[in-house]
């Protein structure tokens, strides 16, 4: 098989078990998503991911809900599906209206948009701005 | 020349002059950006593009500051230099203080790593999240 | 139809035949994948694709095995599913372990991560790298 | 030194000379650009790309133009600025105005717009597309 | 639900049905595609990204089907799966044959490639070009 | 000032100056990179950082220059000039050769033509990959 399938917690380590468990714990949900399930070959990726993303995304100068409209802009913009489904349902948990997804798709088309109108142009940075 | 250069109000159309004014009163400063004088090669393009940037940047559902976290968030994960230090300016002028730039940037980096996790474990969707 | 579909051994020409027959033989496989067959119709394109492949995967300075990791690196930075899952298989074949794969993921999350924080931080080359 | 430098015409091998000449007469300028002084370093790789550049870039069923549009489009989405200058210098020989150029730009802001909704909403697609 | 689903015309309001009625008028298509009714969730953001394609695609220096293969060029090198699939047939209709089709796909190819290659011998932008 | 200013080991904190050490220790150098004098405005996430980068990059199922090859293979595919410029010195201490550093922009430049091709025949994956 090209790439290892995901592991269920009734088959995982004691270690991996650990983990899953202040995921669900920290989480407050009853299983991991896929996600972890099939990171949890690596056991030390698995608890290097977990340890960052938890202390990444807790309440902190930003609120966890502008932290997870950041990560659903990053994960639009490159495109990856199983990202944007993921934190676009993060998002809803952590207070996203309809409205505010709607403006957030705005603003992530504007950016992308705007973006390449920067380099197409080849604009040079506003000595205002470069500092 | 491969490229058009940017346009000064003095040397500008009464179109274009029209809009810069706009943008001037909009957002409150002495002169527009870069971005703009290099985009009033193409006025019709030049409005839409300040229009929607107009109507999608507005106070809504979401906040200035909201918005332009998520305007900094595409920019830096296409790399857009331009765009990077425009909008990390905005973003500075509408309330960011350095501990949100710095929870910004682990946000958008921890995005960009896990986005390639899951492309490259292949992880399906949960059922949960995939409506 | 708006994009032409596969075209099989049966059905192909006798210049793409030929080239089908040398990417069997180099590969010591018993049939094409789909790649190729959609790029068939493009008999040009095929050739130039195909002999530019043999002679850039070839064992050289760099095993087989190294490139097919920069290539699943590139694909899953890239997000195209397709080439993920054909070079993920390639690479096993050249001798991926899990233990590679699981490293491999790793790196490829971290590169794509600090790539963003330099970015977004807008470090300047250091003198002693940019030359 | 961590990369090879530009290798000029008078410190070439007679195998790079003949692909430099190759380039000049097929473009009809005095020198090559700096992209193949630097790819010069390999030999194999150099003549690689100038004859698949050579046969890709030909007038065919698109004209010369017609591809140097869409070569600008790709360079400005990736944001290559070695890209974006060689090639809108190339559109421009190959007859592009500004007013092409201001339409270009639009399209490929448009475009890396809408590809974002497309993402962010999770547009399915159409079946009438889907083949 | 974490996102909207789509908006059939029968379900539509008043505003959202007068835009897609300009949508099937100006395409002379018998119903909108899925991006249409997607977006249709947010009537400001649905009229404005119409207009502004309306205006973006409509035969100016470029032809239509000049603008397509490069809308299709952005498409692909973002990974997009709907706007590839979407564009594709957009560009067919505007009289994209085969022939055009791997062209369009070899140039993609190409320019995807040397701009990587620009990247990564760091090719400093020729003085001819860099204005 | 929009972004904060690099901090220097004379003016870091003794947190920062901690992680500093342990970054020139392990790495044995004289002062660390501008990469990380940036980060150090953020002690936690330099910390987090450096110790994710110090796990992942270790000698373990890959090697270290096979790691910092595929470091390399990313940051040419997202255009990172700082990265680039920093791994593709990080891969000379770990022995890339000239003819791998050629030949690894070969395997690079020809994964981001090929996924482009994947995505734009919209190729679809062969039943024996798809596992």
């Amino acid at each position: 098989m090209s790439r290892p399938g995901p592991i269920e917690y009734s088959d995982a380590s004691p270690e991996v078990r650990a983990i899953f468990d202040d995921i669900k714990r920290t989480r407050n949900i009853a299983d991991v998503n896929n996600f972890w399930k099939y990171l949890a070959h690596d056991p030390a990726g698995l608890r290097r991911t977990w340890e960052s993303i938890k202390q990444v995304m807790a309440e902190g100068a930003l609120s966890p809900l502008s932290k997870e409209l950041v990560y659903v802009a990053v994960s639009v913009t490159n495109g990856c599906g199983y990202c944007i489904a993921s934190h676009t349902a993060s998002a809803r948990k952590a207070g996203m209206t309809d409205a505010m997804f709607a403006e957030l798709m705005a603003v992530i088309g504007m950016a992308n948009e705007t973006n390449r109108l920067a380099n197409g142009y080849r604009v040079p940075i506003d000595a205002a701005f470069d500092r």
